[in-house]
């Protein structure tokens, strides 16, 4: 039997395994869970043990790691699968449909948080994987690697990494975290966004003060808040943080071109979104100010009196959580400082700023001229018949320049979600067909990655 | 026995009546103190009712009003007394030093939420009165009328008033519900500021997003609602809505300088606040800006993801709660209707604005010539030994308007409090000072105006 013959007799178990994963709420950002994130952990642990795979739950200060590995031959190419099983906060839960937790198929999706992000595209390695030790068809070795804390910046993976490099040697690396154009278009992603975020607060009077006998007089923290964020970006929509765009890669226009080819319909991504207009930094199309630009944007923000009614006071402060998305050259720690540097700088005197940073990530971009990514081209193209596209998008996935740092290995983003389904959002859903196409797709990768190893 | 030493002689009654007072959470803005609200309405009942005094509670579509009327003859003059027994929320609870329904009594004075505001200040009015009439010295008629939602608004005092001119006509009405300069420079306030208050809403993508597929593409509504904000105002501290200023009364430079002979401290002002700066308009000091130019502050704003660590949301939208204060000769609907327009069409075509005004309220000026005036002037000097400073204040007491407009009466703001009884702040306290040379004062006040109008 074939393994996509396999696959095509296992699917209904196959979606029924990743449906009691996704019932577990392995949300790794809060404390409260905590019990829930361990939990996925082992169910995942099971699976392996239930195809007779050597697993084993490595504990760090944190989360733990599920490794597992099939050694066919020491001399054969060995590929490492990356994924995490924990997952992003769900509330606001009101604005589900159903519950973030309680796994529904409707129009051929599942609705779960994580189902896309990243239990869907992480669960489809191990029933591929499945595939192909079961029909006597794996043609080299697998390790996976599987952490818990990716959702809040897998600090702990990177000590599991620089400490296990020779459990890790491997010849590349396959993730699925990212999306498609859409379910006709293949694409595989070729550059990653970095990630700056900073936590900032302005302070005015010590206290909450009365706005009628203080008003006009008292610089109010959430006003100066407002201009400081106001004055981060022109009228261009430019980046106004001095030194920001100095590493920034500027594309030649050949690659922009080529960019331009991707089928983007800019009426049909706006009335998914129901808005009027798109908006950006100028000069720049939608695909390349989410693809090859940096960006700022707020992602919260809150002071004074936010409960109902009117309550007139001029509030002690006011906070901001902001981020920057980055692009090559530019990297983390480094802009972190000139934001931190420049929003310091333009606090007028008549309050005081103070700037906390989270954790980051850089950029990062796959060579297509590399074994892994030639291997994904075709096994992409054995399932559609086409192509598959090679984009470049706004997320971030930090530890992709992590394992480039410390196990020098390029990672493949062959990734199978698409924009719609919400990933971070309520809501969120993977469609079935992506689901099993999928896990046939990367059925075929091992083939040809260890066919192009050879030669 | 004169009034002076009975009220010297009943101080710790007059005092641990209040005290019961301020242990009912009579907060009219949360529906959830409904019940205290009312037991706030009974208690004052009860205490006229030891005085023999007329008195009614008055039903409205909300809180009741404590009318109470003592005619001793209807050819005298009468007095009207204006306050309210409701309070502001207390919350932050987190921020009391010791809880807010609990008072304490500490450096001589009375901490708890409505010590000042207006427990503190109106109950003076109703211990002067005992005192006068207890000694046979009341020379005049009082009327009593004390409500339950000035800090939501005084809806349904609106009504109340309409309905009841006749059993309402006075001469003058008194009010205690603002701040002197400071315990040795007694004050009164000649000039109340408007308010528009508005809430604001800007909507961009129709769902939270991730910041990272989306983010540089699509309007992010944080950062259009700062820009919107920050746009309102110059960097010469004016605001910029179109028209704002063409109704404001420019005040001569003799009327300013006679402003400026009011003892202010900055230094100590800004050193109470912990600021290193203060911030207005250009071309106005601090008292002026407080006193005779229109403000405005954002008075709450959220949006997007404000819990504890970090979310990469491009969230749907973005809320603020804006209020302005107004001075002679703008009007409520005026501006409120100027800002609702102005916001409107400065919202870029990528998002949607939605703006909700809430309850507003007239600018007020009292004559200084009339005989209240010189009443309330003459019944500070004899317990100070020195003439009161006219003031104008940044606070509004909608209701001031009200009455003038109803009622054709003009209000005395005799009021007792001081600015750092941080009313509407956590900590509000009331000095013990200023409770018994309150009563005092206003019990000197009817001899004053009695003597006056006779004349």
């Amino acid at each position: 039997m074939s393994a996509v013959s396999y696959i095509e007799e296992n699917k209904d178990r196959f979606l029924n395994e990743l449906l009691e994963l996704l019932k577990i709420p392995s949300v790794s950002a809060d404390k409260k869970f905590a019990g829930d994130v361990r939990k996925a952990a082992e169910y995942l642990k099971s699976q392996f043990e239930k195809l007779d795979t050597h697993v084993e739950i490595c504990e760090t200060a944190g989360y733990p790691i599920v490794y597992a590995e099939h050694i066919k031959d020491p001399n054969l190419p060995t590929v490492l699968v990356y994924g995490h099983y924990d997952v992003q906060p769900a509330d606001p839960y009101e604005l589900w449909d159903s519950p973030p937790f309680e796994p529904v198929i409707k129009n051929e999706k599942i609705y779960a948080r994580g189902s896309a992000d990243d239990k869907g595209q992480m669960y489809m390695h191990v029933k591929a994987y499945e595939a192909l030790i079961k029909t006597d068809s794996l043609p080299c070795n697998v390790k996976f690697m599987i952490e818990g804390e990716e959702e809040v910046g897998s600090e702990n993976l990177e000590v599991f990494v620089k400490g296990n490099r020779e459990k890790l040697a491997a010849d590349v690396i396959l993730i699925s975290d990212t999306a498609m154009i859409s379910n006709e278009t293949p694409s595989i992603n070729v550059g990653l966004k970095g990630l700056s975020y900073l936590e900032v607060e302005v302070v005015g009077p010590n206290r909450d003060l009365h706005s009628g006998v203080y008003g006009g007089a008292v610089a109010n923290p959430i006003n100066i808040l407002c201009q400081m964020i106001a004055s981060l970006q022109d009228e261009k929509g430019r980046i106004t943080i001095p030194g920001f765009y100095d590493k920034v890669e500027e594309l030649s226009d050949e690659y922009r071109a080529k960019m331009a080819e991707a089928p983007f319909d800019l009426e049909a991504f706006k009335k998914d979104l129901d808005i009027d207009d798109v908006k950006g930094e100028e000069g720049y199309t939608t695909i390349e100010r989410t693809g090859i630009r940096p960006t700022l944007d707020v992602n919260g923000i809150w002071g004074g009196y936010i409960g109902e009614g009117a309550k007139t006071v001029l509030p002690s402060k006011a906070n901001a959580k902001i981020s920057m998305r980055l692009v090559p050259d530019q990297t983390s720690d480094e802009i972190t400082k000139l934001f931190e540097e420049h929003f310091k700088s333009i606090a007028p005197k008549s309050v005081k700023v103070k700037v906390t940073p989270h954790h980051g990530g850089e950029p990062a971009v796959t060579p297509t001229d590399s074994i892994g990514y030639k291997a994904a081209v075709k096994a992409m193209e054995k399932s559609w018949g086409v192509e598959p596209i090679p984009t470049r998008e706004g997320g971030s996935i930090p530890i992709v320049a992590l394992f480039k740092e410390e196990l020098g290995l390029d990672s493949i983003l062959m990734g199978f979600g698409l924009n719609e389904d919400a990933i971070h959002s309520p809501n969120e859903s993977y469609g079935l067909f992506n689901y099993y196409r999928g896990i046939e797709t990367i059925s075929h990768f091992y083939q040809f990655f260890t066919d192009m190893s050879k030669s």
